[in-house]
């Protein structure tokens, strides 16, 4: 089934308000929600909706409270998301980083104390809109395991980079730290089919395409190898450095490695639009993505795409028809 | 054979001297091709010094120039390499950065006309050593085919993060783009051996873990596929759009595909130092690595390694017992 597209923020809209988000709030965060499902981050929007209402439920997530400054020297900012709605306090941070790129060409918010944000893109759409390179990535509790070892001890930690285009088609890469989301390996178990590529290791230890084998040993497979090992750590520490707030260790110890709270972000606007004509900024995006496009593609069923591309073809599509969800999905919603 | 690290750096010094290099300059330079070889990473350091010295021979790289800015605001500026020594001018911008970062907080230097800095960790060392996080990476020529292409169209674009230990024991990402080197590939070559995973795409179209079969096609593998591909567009353009430079695509038409000049860069800076103890962030980082330490080791022979372990102990072993090198190659330096 099909949802439109101002139904779908009416309902998480008049959830939100039910469990005591002010009005304003509310509709910030179902909007967030709504455009994330639009986007086809089905995951992280309509798919996902739930299990916020049950993190608010028990206490995971402080409804009504804003980010707090903590301090600040120039363009680096540390706030405090006071256990907030995660896309309430990650909007914020990128909004405020963006301000101060306005103010000192670069700007920089360390979030501590905030929640998951959902789909991390969303703030580097949100930058690239206001004219900005944006650069975002957020920590999360262990869910895989280092390059070398067998326990669960890094998070998959998004990473996001947009840059900006004057006619709103920015540039975006969203990508975590694993190689496969849980979400996605479990869509592969579902279909009955095998991973395109290995995806974790099966109990023996070996790389598997299996989905099923993976999810025996929850030990899902680094994008890169060692390498997303390695810059998982890296934007983890980074993210609790700045923030002051709490790493991935940390993260796994409060939620006993099961719930997801308290986690730390970092938020970068870079103020590219104040030295580079837009058009100049546009004409080397589009030479680049004009290269890229122009290789001969792997085969005649493959057509390749620049970062970002495919959300707004999806867009386009669920406005027209829209928003696909999972009947028995959205029945659990309209139960909230 | 071993060279000590003096030798070495007297050596490289005498040459950079001779070539029309001030004195200070040609220090600084050999002291990183120096120290690069001391730290492992030779194909950055004594591996490719001779070819330094090609280009600057053929013109690629002007010997003398000290970079030039071209514009900034508050924390973010601007500067032109004029076409000078890539290690010099890697190193003169991340120190900038670093001041822009204690007058502003953090502080973003873009880099245009540059040459290749060699190995991206020296400039994280360098902003970790002065107490700050460090972020940078460079573009390259087309170097990969994208995700989904068969041509050669994207840099392998290295990507560096480093978090500062108040003992210099500092956490250093540096990872390109490309699941492994073309040097890396053929050193396989060289050992009659497999690679250890798939690493590029045989003349089918096939991925393989030959390493004839990928130096035949050229088409190495993006670290983690489709992600490192859209990553490496993103990280060029970032560079190219910041600092006005050249992108990928400009890269490949100026050196015909095969030089390599006139790139572009980001060096950030942020002053964690300003509002964290060094204690506290010791101690972040300190637990974070314990905990990843103390996972179980997928077998007997293996140790689970911090980014940036194992350059100390090559450090250390390289200090004591002197700079392993190919004697081909420090006979090609001895006669330059």
């Amino acid at each position: 089934m099909r949802i439109s597209y101002d139904d779908m923020l009416k309902k998480f809209k008049d959830i939100l308000v039910k469990k005591g988000f002010p009005e304003e709030e509310a509709y910030q965060s179902a909007k967030i929600f709504t455009d994330n499902s639009l986007d086809g981050v089905y995951s992280h929007g309509v798919n996902r909706f739930s299990k916020v209402i049950n993190y608010i439920d028990k206490g995971h997530i402080t409804v009504g409270v804003k980010p707090e400054k903590v301090e600040g020297f120039g363009g680096y900012e540390r706030w405090d998301g006071r256990q907030g709605m995660g896309n309430l306090n990650a909007r914020f941070s990128m909004d405020r980083a963006i301000k101060l790129a306005k103010d000192f060409g670069i700007g920089l918010v360390a979030l501590r104390n905030t929640n998951h944000w959902m789909r991390g893109g969303t703030y580097g759409w949100q930058a690239a809109d206001s004219g900005c390179v944006g650069i975002c990535w957020t920590n999360t509790l262990p869910n895989m395991p280092p390059w070398g070892g067998q326990d669960i001890r890094i998070g998959n930690n998004p990473f996001i980079i947009a840059i900006p285009r004057s006619d709103g088609r920015h540039l975006v890469v969203d990508m975590a730290m694993s190689q496969f989301s849980y979400g996605k390996i479990e869509q592969y178990k579902l279909k009955g089919s095998q991973l395109p590529i290995p995806g974790g290791f099966d109990k023996d230890g070996n790389l598997t395409t299996d989905p099923e084998a993976i999810e025996e040993t929850s030990r899902v497979l680094p994008t890169g190898y060692w390498k997303g090992s390695s810059l998982s750590i890296a934007l983890d520490l980074v993210a609790a450095v700045l923030s002051g707030g709490n790493s991935t260790y940390d993260i796994g110890r409060l939620g006993e490695g099961e719930d997801e709270f308290s986690i730390s972000q970092v938020f970068i606007a870079i103020d590219q639009a104040r030295f580079n004509l837009p058009e100049i900024s546009d004409e080397m995006v589009t030479n680049t993505i004009e290269f890229i496009k122009s290789s001969k593609p792997v085969d005649s069923e493959t057509t390749i795409l620049y970062p970002g591309e495919r959300v707004l073809k999806t867009r386009q599509e669920n406005l027209d028809q829209g928003i696909p969800v999972n009947e028995t999905i959205w029945k659990e919603i309209l139960s909230l």
